[in-house]
């Protein structure tokens, strides 16, 4: 049995989607990371990055949402959500979450977790300051360049849809306007539309 | 015919040592990163990102190292560098390869890189100054909880091996003595008696 350790808004949206578009069999652990649930003792001894997601399996646990994704897939392969078979599509798809991961999120975090990286509220402060114009750079090249429409990857819907939609999310509080974007925007009512999507963000209200 | 774009000392050293350890055929072709050969238009039209690695293959231009690793280790099944049949084990290299890289990578950016996520001197100082303690930190992490040893997944080398290797490299620069994590210079010698990490090494000497 699966176990998904997420909290609301984060990155761990992606795995609970994808969870949700496999018809997997979970539990859903929501933490209450406005109280820094992920930092306390009994989690810590599932992640000791102190992270979400976790996903907990029969095997052990594991984290980083781009091995997350492609293990659910793999699981569920009636899903089909990666073209395991194919070496250069799946290639394509590893690296489209892999510039998500470290990259977007990347960016993204430095408006409000400046501190992992610099100690001083001035250096922080300055960080904030470059956040809208990063995410918007890093949009304006997954519209252009990434993706290839209606999905990230073309025709088929993959992993990679779960994992912009919830990144998509972030570009409002980051400062960025998400309709000057309208492949994207368009691509994000999309997603908001499917089951497996709504049934995700109905778990998050309700937590 | 694969034609792998790198720079010396950079990340694409784990690509370039996989395609060693795989006996492929491939063109190598190291870029003048001293003189930002990265961001010239030749380069821009293969990698819009204007980074390395860019692996250019029958089918199109990949990139990202994590997705690099994987995708020759498929090319290669013979050389047996990921367990692809093994859904949880397959997920542990994933998850390794996604930390290095959203993490450990982002960490050493940080020193040099600043200007990425902050415009003015003082903030990118203010994150040089925070360099060493990060590295060290991740390095901590990756000794104590993530390596098993001898190899990162234990008797089993696959492509977590050659990038680990490949960031440790830059620990002296980023003012972490390597010695202080015994398990992991053990690790690092040796690698660095493996012949294809030596023709690596050569062919970025000669470059």
């Amino acid at each position: 049995m699966l176990k998904l350790f997420w909290g609301r808004g984060t990155c761990a949206r992606a795995t609970h989607i994808v969870l949700e578009e496999c018809n997997a069999r979970y539990e859903s652990v929501g933490l209450d990371m406005k109280n820094q649930a992920q930092t306390l003792p009994e989690f810590l001894a599932i992640n000791p990055k102190g992270r979400v997601p976790a996903l907990v399996t029969d095997d052990g646990v594991l984290t980083e949402t781009p091995a997350l994704l492609v293990y659910v897939a793999q699981l569920f392969p009636q899903a089909d959500l990666v073209p395991f078979n194919d070496a250069f599509a799946f290639a394509q798809v590893q690296a489209f979450n892999s510039y998500l991961v470290s990259t977007v999120h990347v960016a993204h975090a430095h408006g409000r977790r400046g501190y992992r990286w610099a100690d001083d509220a001035e250096a922080q402060a300055s960080m904030k300051r470059k956040l809208a114009q990063n995410m918007a750079d890093c949009f304006t090249l997954i519209e252009q360049q990434l993706f290839a429409g209606p999905w990230v990857m073309g025709e088929r819907y993959t992993v990679c849809d779960p994992y912009l939609f919830t990144i998509m999310d972030w570009l409002e509080s980051d400062g960025v306007d998400r309709t000057q974007f309208p492949t994207l925007d368009a691509f994000y009512q999309r997603m908001a539309e499917r089951p497996a999507v709504k049934r995700v963000l109905a778990q998050e209200q309700a937590a």
